[in-house]
């Protein structure tokens, strides 16, 4: 079967076998299936879509496309946790040291931000002398010192995801579910956790802007997990405004501290505690138990002092006062008053990148100061001239008037209180 | 609106504007779009389709981007005509001398062989000397010196076509009905002929299968002609088995020559003949007296004198002794009597560039002295050894076994004679 026919296949509707699936892969990480026929198989897969099976098998062949790290046979037990990206998402920077003081040893793939969030990785650059691990020796050596560890996707995992995630952003194939799926799972089995707790994000600042899309995904994923034996559980989290109010690498590394600290915001703290407590159900703890064993890691101290031993596992300097400090910081007023109806996400997190908290092409430095302060969010009420968010500026010159009505525009004030959304949409999985 | 966008509305199934289609081909041409992007839009354009006014758009810009001759402007009433391919099809070289010797001046861009069909610029490079017109300049010249133009698509015509077929190429997209039409039309109208009779092949032997396919292509066809104010009549006639019983390129200018001295095949005389009389229609014949014309022309020798003239015109020897004959001739017997059922035209047109009459690759030499020399159609009774075929042997080394089986197998030989199939199935247009 020439390749042409594979995507001749794919083309008409029709399912493509796993040896068919594995040329693919192969081809793409050898090059010795061109760039062109790649687009146009991601582009008949994106408009035709893919079987749970076709799925599984894209998985499997991007994990083979590189090393496996099989963490689970070195450190059996150990938590893999990944969230789809949104604003002001911190989560993972409180999550490890408070799974990690309740006993449950962590492993993290961290991701460089995409689009308008801001990812994990660039947070962690943010703390002097950090160094995610970048191959399995790495990795083993940092569990071993702390029980945990932050790696950074490297050019040997899922070689194959970064060739055709390269070909996507191009080519418009970005948002079909298999493709997504077979990205973020691929990593995910190279990394070779045999837990797996799935933060999928809904709403205006997430990349799945609607409740049941959000819903298809993380079936998928959890479809995927459980195939390959990996016990998972999702949780579908409201990503509608920011979950943060700090978005920026050095201020979100301080608002993890603060709710390690046992205070900080209460969104964050409440979406990292209910994914925390699926780590620890997973271990074998009971749900009301493991909320408790969470709380009082927080408020005892040990969650904090597990992130101290975390970053210098890591070479890091767990200082706060060498977080970088934004060089000023510019006031946004509100126009008028009212309730806070909408905060718009994607806008935000567009609006940071602009300030330098990430990146608008590969290649571009990440300003750990710059970064956006959210004041209000939605339900809250606001006078005229209250402030609605402080532009925190570092080394870009910006333009501030644009950056100001920019900010403006993300927020809708209206004269009612709107609606509450829940935190946890749904629970997908079965991590008992 | 970046060409991500552009790529990401086709692959939603939206319509695309003609400033995008020209950004689309421009890219193409200029090279600054990525080959994946252009993979990524065709595939979304091969699934999706485009509409008429898309595809409108796609012709005119396909034909903008290289140079237009504007031949109806030099030779008011030229007449181009175009076969969508088959096997045996020799129509072109008998069409234009016929045509010409009735008045009526003829301008034909001639293609190399695709697939398994020959090409008819392959048949002309069986003439000792024959120059196709490359440019204007010499299209215009060889028009003034005889009325009759055969020219070669040269990287001046349509350059956007050659990129773009290449990719479809290998990229499973070449069957999409509106890319089929942009990459004949483009280069029809960049000839720029006042006036067009197309043949639209159907059968097992053409590239569209069934009639419906080929009247859907037909009607797009002319759907783009008359939107150019191209005077168009299409015929879609049949090609279930070979059109003329010689295959390969010196043979089949053999069987040209055959019929413009009067005789010749009836299959491949009659549609000729049916083609012609459209051409004359066109200029302004009554129906009867175009026929009239057209079988005097043939039977008195003007169609003969008018091809020397054309041939000479090009540069090329009309002695029919100096065309080249087989190395040496293989007979394949019939395996059984009975009816000739079917001939399968696509696989003795394989068999045929096989033989070396045609190319597996590009960059492969058309041998013209190889091919097949049907000896039985369809309806017509065999004894067991009769002669089917004679593989006629140049100078590639062959598995004449292999060859024989291969040939065999393309004819299906029943107890009861088959159903007639009419030669024209339809015709579509208003060439009056």
């Amino acid at each position: 079967v020439s390749f042409v026919e594979i995507i001749a296949r794919k083309r008409d509707g029709g399912e493509l076998s796993a040896e068919e699936i594995r040329t693919f892969v192969r081809g793409a990480t050898s090059g010795t299936v061109a760039d062109e026929q790649l687009a146009a198989l991601l582009m008949a897969i994106c408009i035709r879509g893919a079987s749970a099976a076709e799925t599984r098998a894209l998985v499997e062949a991007m994990s083979d496309s590189g090393a496996r790290w099989r963490l689970e046979e070195s450190f059996p037990g150990v938590v893999d946790k990944h969230s789809t990206g949104g604003v002001g998402d911190s989560v993972s920077l409180v999550f490890a040291p408070l799974v990690l003081a309740c006993g449950v040893p962590v492993a993290m793939m961290a991701g460089a931000g995409l689009g308008h969030t801001q990812g994990t990785l660039d947070k962690l650059a943010a703390i002097p002398g950090f160094a995610p691990a970048r191959n399995r020796a790495e990795a083993l050596e940092r569990l071993q010192r702390c029980g945990a560890v932050f790696a950074a996707q490297s050019a040997e995992i899922a070689p194959a995801d970064r060739k055709l995630y390269a070909l996507r952003d191009v080519t418009a194939t970005v948002p079909s579910l298999p493709l997504i799926v077979a990205s973020i799972m691929s990593k995910k089995l190279a990394v070779g956790a045999g837990r797996l707790v799935l933060d999928v994000k809904w709403g205006s600042g997430a990349f799945r802007k609607t409740l049941d899309d959000a819903t298809a995904l993380a079936e998928a994923l959890a479809d995927v997990a459980r195939a390959a034996g990996v016990r998972t559980s999702v949780l579908i989290t409201d990503m509608d405004e920011p979950l943060g109010r700090q978005l920026g690498s050095a201020s979100e590394v301080r608002s993890a501290l603060a709710v390690l600290e046992g205070g900080g915001e209460a969104r964050l703290r409440a979406v990292t505690l209910e994914l925390a407590v699926e780590a620890l159900v997973m271990s074998g703890r009971a749900r009301d138990g493991a909320r408790r064993g969470l709380e009082s890691a927080l408020a005892d101290g040990r969650a904090r002092a597990a992130w101290d031993r975390i970053v210098r596992a890591h070479g890091g300097d767990p200082n706060p006062e060498r977080l970088a400090r934004p060089r000023r910081s510019v006031a946004v007023p509100a126009p008028r008053a009212g309730y806070v109806a909408s905060v718009d996400g994607e806008a935000l997190g567009l609006l940071a990148v602009t300030l330098g908290a990430g990146r608008r092409q590969q290649g571009d430095v990440v300003d750990p100061a710059a970064g956006i302060d959210v004041r209000v969010t939605s339900g809250e009420h606001v006078n005229l001239g209250d402030t609605l968010v402080n532009l925190e500026l570092g080394e870009r010159e910006i333009d501030v008037r644009l950056a100001t009505v920019r900010a403006v525009r993300a927020f809708r004030l209206a004269d009612v209180a709107p609606p509450g959304r829940p935190l946890v949409a749904a629970r997908i999985g079965d991590p008992g």
